[in-house]
């Protein structure tokens, strides 16, 4: 097979299943892309081609991820590779192992290609990765190096994280598909945990089947297959959300196209804003992301202070300040929004919304606004951006379809059904 | 000062406040009090006096927590003392950075005096340490060291973990006072996290005054000082709670005598039993502990399989092969009583409600029965036990007050009340 770095996951599996590839020469296809690519797109923070190599020969096909070359955002523990969290302070750090997630992805036959770039501790500071699509542009973060390394076909498969918009924003503004499952899903025990309340592993890929298949394994959940159709269309509720005036006019343009689109391939299509209490989400998701991530790095900010970026630092510092009462009222707005959404979502299958601002900004300095993100974060749903066409500078658009908590399945599958729909 | 490894926390702060006692001199009584007692206790994983010696140096006494020694249960990671998890697979383990709450600790003054037996990966599996108050008993896991080290004068703060019982039976069974804290009050960020929805940070300490100083400071709340009394009598409900069954016949004896003396101190007392539906989550809790804690461990599992202990083994790979709808159904009935639990005890301050079967088991082949524990930490709410008399083997008794989520400064202050109306 030529140019096997081009295959999807599940293309690659059955190329597998058939005999047409083999782990070592997808491996290979994936590692002379990353060679050809990877000095001008920086996605990832290590990388021992050899030790992929190694690996893809042991690995066995026959597996539910049989040798499907995986990205692992640098704030999840390897046991072969550096940790390193996007921060000097953890430079060189080894864990003595995986985190469970990676350790599930191998066990089901994973390879693991190598550590994707993050910003530093999955926050906002970037790390040095481009945007496949135009290398003047970020790829958004900060989930940086897993979007970009995916959207260029270095792997089919990568980890992410989100606490704000770190999954969903990084993969539609590099085009493809990012996953943020409900909250719990995938397990996240040796990740680098900033905000216990909000931070969610997930994945990204090229295709909806794809995230579902690499979710569903590490899960131990059937997550549904690409080849079942819903068998009817769903009822869809567009939702511009309290954050609709960042919107920007390729937004503006994409959800009025949605709107015809869907409604043209059979959807019930009406327009849903959420009930006014949920704007409160805003003001509260970041006292609780920021109380608990300025407690969460307390080694670093007490002994290595000097080494956390200014920028987190005047980030974090003034939440340590906050009365206590503000986090607690800030907890509490959340776990109220979280008990009303199914009520606030009846007789919806999904919701549509936008994934971003826009197409993804210019320069590399800073990773974009999770401001249509956090909400959805905070109620703990499931999340998925699909491409969705491209803005007037040529860069890739998405669309965030979102369900109900634990409803991931039918939100996977819609979200394939509106991306059809959108194409 | 003479025996100062004697003074609890709070004692100590006062010794150092008026000048009658140094870190130094603080630390040197414990380190004595180790020397002479450890070899048969067996409360610690690691200990080095020369390092806790120099720690104490530095110390500021002038600090919350000012030279006060702690001991730090070894599933919490530690920069300068390995941290082993109970496990053979995590032997030497050196983790780059303290765990969050450990920083805290730190720069509020405390000094390590060293990492404290844990059960295997505060599960079940016991490690070496003894009762204090009787070597030929357990003193209760999985917090053994930090129950056992407090008990016996070795420290008089130490970090304990809560999944099922862990912090409430070892500070029962060994005479001392635990804290399990509303979830997610302390950052367990840096634990050795195995159920992400029920593991909880706390504490252990000889008085309820020091645990209130211990966690709040590691917290940043106020928790309550031991100066100032509530200025009323509270309103108890007695509650035998669905592991009735289970209680020994000095548990009972003691409930009956807490009857009595709670109402004659002027509490105003009512049997409280749970609506009935609370009773299912004796079978949801270990549902979601076994199979969020089987795939918390998953590089353990699929790469050192024969390094877990067969008992950890035989509970949780059958976890892995549960239908996810069980987790998900036990899941749910945890958030349902989660959200009932405010209206289960409208009209009440506290339950008052056993901490243990009775008396510490015989032998150190078994940790005891967390069956009294598992329910309130599934709920998710504050939970003290105080020392309460003794059995009829001469072992120490507790008895555990319970409250709301959140109300974690009137649970303490309550605590300290039902003490004194039992002493």
């Amino acid at each position: 097979m030529g140019e096997a770095w081009r295959l999807t996951a599940t293309e690659a599996r059955a190329a597998m299943a058939s005999g047409r590839l083999t782990p070592v020469a997808l491996m290979e296809s994936c590692l002379a892309r990353i060679a050809e690519r990877e000095a001008e797109v920086r996605a990832f923070a290590w990388i021992e081609p050899e030790r992929a190599l190694a690996a893809a020969r042991r690995a066995d096909p026959s597996l539910p991820l049989g040798g499907l070359p995986i990205g692992v955002k640098d704030v999840i523990d390897t046991e072969d590779y550096p940790t390193q969290h996007g921060s000097p302070i953890w430079a060189g750090n080894r864990p003595r192992g995986d985190a469970a997630a990676v350790a599930w992805a191998r066990a089901a036959g994973a390879v693991v290609a190598g550590k994707t770039v993050t910003t530093e501790f999955a926050t906002r500071f970037p790390g040095p990765t481009r945007n496949p699509a135009n290398l003047a542009h970020t790829p958004g973060g900060s989930s940086s190096g897993s979007a970009a390394a995916v959207a260029d076909g270095m792997v089919p498969l990568a980890f992410g994280t989100q606490t704000a918009g770190s999954i969903i924003r990084p993969a539609a503004y590099c085009g493809i598909v990012g996953y943020k499952p409900s909250f719990g899903l995938i397990s996240r025990i040796g990740m680098k945990i900033m905000s216990d309340s909000l931070d969610t592993v997930g994945c990204l890929a090229r295709s909806v089947a794809d995230v579902a298949l690499f979710a569903g394994t590490l899960s131990g959940r059937d997550l549904g297959s690409p080849d079942v159709s819903p068998g009817r269309a769903p009822r869809i509720g567009l939702c511009r959300s309290p954050a609709w005036p960042a919107a920007l006019p390729e937004t503006v343009a994409l959800m009025e196209r949605a709107a015809t689109a869907l409604a043209r391939a059979g959807a019930s299509v009406r327009d849903q804003e959420l009930p006014a209490r949920f704007a409160a989400l805003a003001e509260a998701h970041p006292v609780v992301m920021n109380v608990e991530s300025a407690r969460a790095i307390g080694w670093e900010l007490t002994t290595q202070r000097p080494l956390v970026s200014t920028e987190l630092r005047e980030r974090l510092e003034p939440a340590l300040a906050l009365p206590v009462e503000a986090y607690d009222r800030a907890l509490a707005i959340m776990r109220d929004c979280i008990a009303g959404f199914p009520e606030a979502t009846e007789g919806l299958d999904v919701l549509v919304t936008p994934s971003a601002p826009g197409e993804a900004p210019e320069g590399i300095g800073w990773t974009g606004d999770p401001v249509f993100n956090a909400l959805w974060t905070a109620l703990r749903v499931p999340c998925v951006t699909v491409p969705a066409g491209f803005g007037s500078k040529g860069l890739p658009l998405g669309i965030q379809i979102v369900g109900r908590m634990g409803e991931d399945r039918a939100v996977l599958a819609w979200a394939r059904w509106v991306q059809s729909a959108l194409a």
